[in-house]
């Protein structure tokens, strides 16, 4: 795969200095109200032997830990997604059109496959949103918990890169958002693409950050009172 | 409470004038594919002794018996929405604000006080959708799947009727769907209020017919195959 | 009218009663951030002779010039919206199923009867959002706009009542606002209906306020530098 | 570039074996009622000299005046976008965060660098619809349209391929709509780009026609009377 790396950053080369002279590329930054959204880190994609297993996770799985860790310690909101459907056949599914692209019909509802990671596995007080297309903002309602929540920043990691990741973060920013997507904590299936979706999110939608800035920032963080609990 | 609905119709005859004169009250009409959507047809308002307890179930739950046979008989989608939520303590809850005006911390997720009424309940490949908000559409996947089902018009029932029902109201003709409020079988807790409301969605988002209307409807209609059926 | 009025009073009073002991009708409070919404007080609702016609303008207008004052003297947000369409003939019209109910075939974009009414009129970086449904958020960047200016509360006027101005209000704390309604700045054009949608809204979507306290509340706040300024 | 394009055509090759083998890749074909939606398609991208121009408008544009011409003799619904700011400067900016990353401050709302390229003019009864995001859906009226006018397929052109094209795509497979991306018709700013998006796209979001095909299909439809027509 090095040759593939090589010709890629061969490229990202050229283009970034394009971007860059005309001024896209900026650094949107981290804001003060933070949240991690753990994208499809469910045993379908974490775990080999499914349509939907994805590498690197034995770098994103650690990585997620020590986020996780982090956070839990100054009281910042996490969101776990899962993809899943209650209907897979017949008229009316809530796969909509998605089955005829990928093949989420083997996504099932309350099965182990799509339930969280067990090594990353949610604490009470954190929210396991499923959703039923790529970004973890469409049809769901986290933003709305987010901003209620008086977030101003999610840090995304998980899987696909070229899916719900990045659906995820041009959503985030449309939203009002600062997305911070965690560069060692996001992964997918095929040779290329994380490398590709990461430089195309950079130049445009949100900040690709190292795991030990996301770590350092969050060090940085005081615990959050949190300004929207319940009288 | 003849009264109040004296009064009420006192009032309703002047405004539907000034409405009519002015090209208002329209009716939209039923479409060609229609889906129904049952609006928190579940314990807590269907059964005496809770918060969210409603009236009138005594006529509502056996109307919606007889449309879910009609709609079953021809493939007709049916959509069953409960509120509910994970993490009803501590800031992030998934209840966002709406816990600071009504008492949604009662409404957890997974008790049998927001399970569907099980007189009315759903069979397989109809859906059960988790809500949030009032609106049937708001933070869901409920437009998506109905869209790419194809269907055009929403038959809608449930409580309450000043709540979700008319939320989900003025979202579905927005949405693109033609509205049908079931007269019979909408609902609330407090007196006057569903009369207002009806005549408020009837004038200006969709269109309220009663129940044997509706059924004649649907009689008229073909059992429909389903265009977004599985390949 | 004051017997519709003391009709309605006595319902309100009976469902008041019957609200509270349930643990309805809480007080949702002004957040930090306000941002002020003005919906669709444009020439059509806000002058005389348009199907459009709303009653009240007397009050409304020099309520809307006064929190208009109070506002920009502080650097808060003002948006104001109007309902406008550019293709009112033919297949595949923006009005999409609207007319069906109303006239909204009326409401030509770029005429001087959706033009904000200039009495109230807007000022360079205030916001003119033309919307093509009832609330405000519905297909529009309103949320999104406030949302990244880190905007929790929104303070509501305009008309209708039953439309456009109750929609705004129960999308407004589905999104994660805290939505304030102006008592004395709504309107309508029917008899009950604006005291009716207001009681359904303080009982479950937002706070009812007297045009003083809203005012009260902006003379509390010191100006806003706005945390989202270009760089 | 052939360099490029050489490295690429590897990557996407071995990744394509990896996709069809787990069942990806799909064919989501052309449904029976389409609309055209053309991205950003006005001068800032179209013309030289901006910081948004984009390359290959000698194919784009004459490929898009094909697809016009097919739509406008059968009565299909062709909907522009373009992107534009009313404030750019100030707190509370229709920007939201988007100029922390890319100069949408050079998008001045009524200049000519947003008007959409003459050479594509549109014509009456066509949607110009300006947007503030990357996707033509998000934030804007565009879906609420096409669904009430029943449309089931959008084919979609313009710039840019990383930006506003895919992540309307995205959406619109999620809103249930079979998105069709047109080849030819679609372009960007630095090498390599276009490629890579339209692989991620075609393996997971939409079908990547040829503009030949898309004809076809467009010449085998019968006009369409639209069944939203007002009455």
């Amino acid at each position: 795969m090095s040759e593939i790396d090589q010709a890629l950053q061969t490229i990202f080369s050229v283009d970034s200095e394009l971007y860059r002279s005309r001024g896209f590329m900026r650094r949107i930054g981290f804001g003060e109200r933070p949240a991690l959204i753990h994208i499809d880190l469910a045993n379908a994609w974490t775990r080999p032997g499914n349509a939907f297993s994805c590498d690197r996770m034995e770098t994103i799985i650690p990585g997620v830990q020590r986020l996780n860790g982090a956070a839990r310690a100054r009281g910042i909101p996490i969101v776990y997604t899962t993809t899943a459907y209650a209907v897979t056949e017949g008229p009316g599914s809530d796969m909509g059109l998605w089955h005829r692209k990928i093949p989420v019909e083997v996504l099932q509802l309350g099965s182990e496959a799509v339930a969280i990671d067990e090594r990353i596995a949610p604490e009470p007080g954190e929210h396991v949103v499923v959703k039923k297309h790529a970004s973890a903002f469409f049809g769901t309602n986290v933003a709305s918990m987010l901003h209620a929540a008086a977030v101003d920043t999610v840090i995304i990691t998980g899987v696909t890169m070229a899916g719900c990741v990045r659906h995820t973060t041009e959503d985030a920013i449309g939203l009002g958002f600062r997305p911070i997507v965690v560069r060692e904590c996001v992964g997918d299936r095929v040779p290329g693409v994380v490398e590709w979706n990461l430089f195309d999110i950079d130049a445009k939608f949100g900040d690709v950050e190292s795991l030990e800035t996301v770590l350092g920032f969050l060090a940085g963080l005081a615990s959050l009172p949190g300004r929207d609990a319940p009288a």
